[in-house]
């Protein structure tokens, strides 16, 4: 089949047959990509896009790293899948290599399929662990969509979704849309750990079993926590005999130039759930990294929780071939540089020359720009302003990530300094074509 | 590293890292699996067992089927990920196959990571549908266990977990051990469909979203259901406007002989949920089959669900070669063969020389041994003769599946005649040493 009929015959199968997450099935037309690498992905006929949204901000390590692939292709010709009840020797290697970047006192990790059964599981092993119900999590949040994980999240999506018991939101710190009267990110920090407080307070401590947060909460904005706060929630937390688990399915894995979003931000949670970045999601999976004390709860009793693909040597093959190539090329450390020197400073120009852009805000490779009608009212543009910005991005040559009133700035961790550029050119032709 | 050495590191990283489903963490000791071809897996030091547990009933084209990761091998050198907005030929491709074993009226495919998230999208569907909360679903079953599924689950497991609204109970047709003091399979349907009549009416029909029901339950007994029962839930269903959702996440793909387990009762559900079989578990993946009075729902309405993983493309081209090669190969004509012909006669032959084995139910290779310390008070046998049954199997080279007084009977649909005479030797000699 020639490549234009093939992207034809992909359209009309995906119309035909294939029901999208969070979309009205007869109002999208999805691109057909069939194939990658690096920072670009391409369609059949060769039209190339430089990806600005590592997909769903999980292809940290860029598109068919060689690497990846033969650890997949390897593992695929020896053994596939096995029940957990087994043990496997990639699974274990994953294991290791992931506990092994965590902090001291991590030594397990229970694996699920992806982001929201970690947090699921998380979230159960907080509730047996302490004898208490209550989850708390805050407005602005994504935790996922199964059961318990969506009822935690804290933005629209939760509302029809609303079947769970146990679940109680507070306001974080965001302070350019401040919740709390505040003016500087220090009175954003002490306002929102006091609200925290007075929430703990109201529902009463002996109910609540964990504070579930994203060290830094993604696809709700990207809004890095202010200094302080992250340790005070911890403070908080075990003044009251709270845990903390803290989501790094999205901001963990080299993302924010760091291994983990919460280093340095002298905080060491009880739980860490992580997906995406783990592999890059070139294979599904995610889980907890458990502490040491959580884990000896469940040493004699059992733990109640479990899925078939838990620990599934394909996936956890592709672990540990993210992870190590992942080290040896110092891919977070280019994340890390590429967020200082290029990126960051780049958007911050960009944003000086185009009003709509009311804040910058990120780290690493994990940026948002708020784009705003009014600088001073700080009104959100419309839906539709957001839109056409897609559209011409996308004419453009660029796939970006839009989400409410914002494009998040998330290419893969191994974007280069040349690719940067080119995207902020394209960012800011389109800016001035709004 | 030498290969007892290779098992002995993957026994020590199990144990040190890895957390495993459902299992006091101290108290079990995994078996390495190193590698596995058709019905059979090995350890690194060659150990080989006869696999007669498919896992977790998902291996049903067999261990490291050629065509399978062929087609693993060809997409992860193609593509492995993108996100769900976008479009994918594998993607495509592999929801055009499942909808075309589907029943007619069935054109779109919702994919998830597993089963799990495949009734939670299923359940979400249904209440967004009929705009009703409760959702009916029977003791004695297994859905999942994320937030909804496990609320759904009807078994032990449900307990620590429940911590969702909105679900509801009812007892099934299980003549062995009947909730209707019932002595025949039509004494059994009648009544069971009148408990279910009665719950319906007792909970209010205008509350009820949808009646969830595994075609055969699997996990909870493999409790074919008696002629009639499924086609009479229908017409309850119909009767108060409430959607039934098939659960063929264990009993689809070949299992039972059929392509769908509810093939051949009667009966056309709403909803279809699967995993496991679809693909073999090869890479993880599951999804919604979707009637398409449901899917036209939210055709100009946003359907609140998503995850990273839906439509993986990795996990749709084994989709695709696992499909193939099944229709191919008469993979699920071969089930039907063997569980007519050779593995149905010859458990029945088994329970009449070993009255420990109280009742043998299943079709394909879906058979349950209910293991009784007394053939007239049906007592169930004690855990620990479970146990010490398990370890003698695989002493003697077969790996079985037990759950609560229950061997299981289920290989992989590819297994021959001979390979089930051996294992039928085996359990033979197994029962004679208890």
């Amino acid at each position: 089949m020639a490549t234009d009929d093939l992207d034809t015959r992909t359209r009309e199968l995906d119309r035909a047959h294939v029901f999208h997450s969070w979309s009205a099935q007869a109002l999208i037309d999805p691109f057909p990509i069939a194939g990658g690498s690096g920072t670009t992905v391409w369609d059949h006929a060769g039209t190339r896009l430089l990806d600005f949204s590592s997909q769903l901000v999980n292809v940290n390590i860029g598109h068919q790293h060689p690497a990846v692939v033969d650890a997949i292709t390897a593992q695929a010709e020896l053994l596939t899948t096995i029940a957990p009840s087994t043990a496997n020797l990639a699974r274990g290697e994953a294991a290791k290599r992931i506990v092994d970047l965590a902090p001291d006192g991590f030594s397990k990790v229970f694996f699920t399929n992806g982001g929201a059964d970690a947090n699921e599981n998380a979230i159960r092993m907080a509730r047996l662990h302490t004898g208490r119900d209550k989850v708390l999590s805050r407005y602005r949040s994504y935790h996922g969509n199964t059961g318990a994980a969506i009822a935690a999240t804290g933005d629209w999506r939760r509302i029809p979704n609303e079947y769970a018991r146990g679940h109680v939101h507070f306001f974080g710190p965001y302070l350019y849309r401040s919740e709390f009267w505040a003016t500087t990110p220090e009175e954003e920090c002490e306002r929102a750990l006091h609200h925290l407080r007075r929430v703990i307070e109201a529902e009463g401590p002996a109910t609540i079993a964990a504070i579930l947060l994203e060290s830094i909460p993604g696809t709700a904005g990207i809004m890095v926590p202010p200094p302080g706060y992250l340790a005070g929630v911890r403070r908080l937390a075990d003044e009251y005999g709270i845990l903390l688990i803290l989501d790094e399915v999205m901001s963990g894995f080299g993302r924010t130039g760091r291994w983990f979003a919460f280093e340095g931000h002298d905080v060491v949670p009880d739980l860490i759930t992580f997906a995406k970045g783990v592999n890059s999601g070139y294979v599904p999976i995610g889980g907890v990294i458990i502490s040491d004390a959580i884990a000896a709860t469940f040493d004699e009793r059992v733990f109640p929780g479990g899925l078939t693909y838990s620990g599934h040597p394909l996936a956890a093959a592709s672990i540990v071939g993210a992870l190590d190539a992942m080290q040896d090329e110092g891919i977070v450390e280019n994340a890390r540089r590429i967020g200082e020197d290029v990126l960051g400073p780049g958007l911050r120009a960009l944003a000086e020359r185009h009003p709509v852009i009311g804040e910058v805000r990120g780290e690493g490779v994990f940026w948002a720009l708020e784009l705003v009608a009014d600088p001073v009212t700080r009104e959100p543009v419309a839906p539709a302003v957001i839109g056409a910005l897609k559209k011409d991005l996308m004419a453009r040559g660029l796939l970006p990530f839009a989400a409410d009133n914002r494009i998040h700035v998330v290419p893969p961790c191994v974007v280069t300094d040349d690719e940067v550029r080119r995207a902020l050119d394209i960012y800011d032709a389109a800016f001035a074509a709004l």
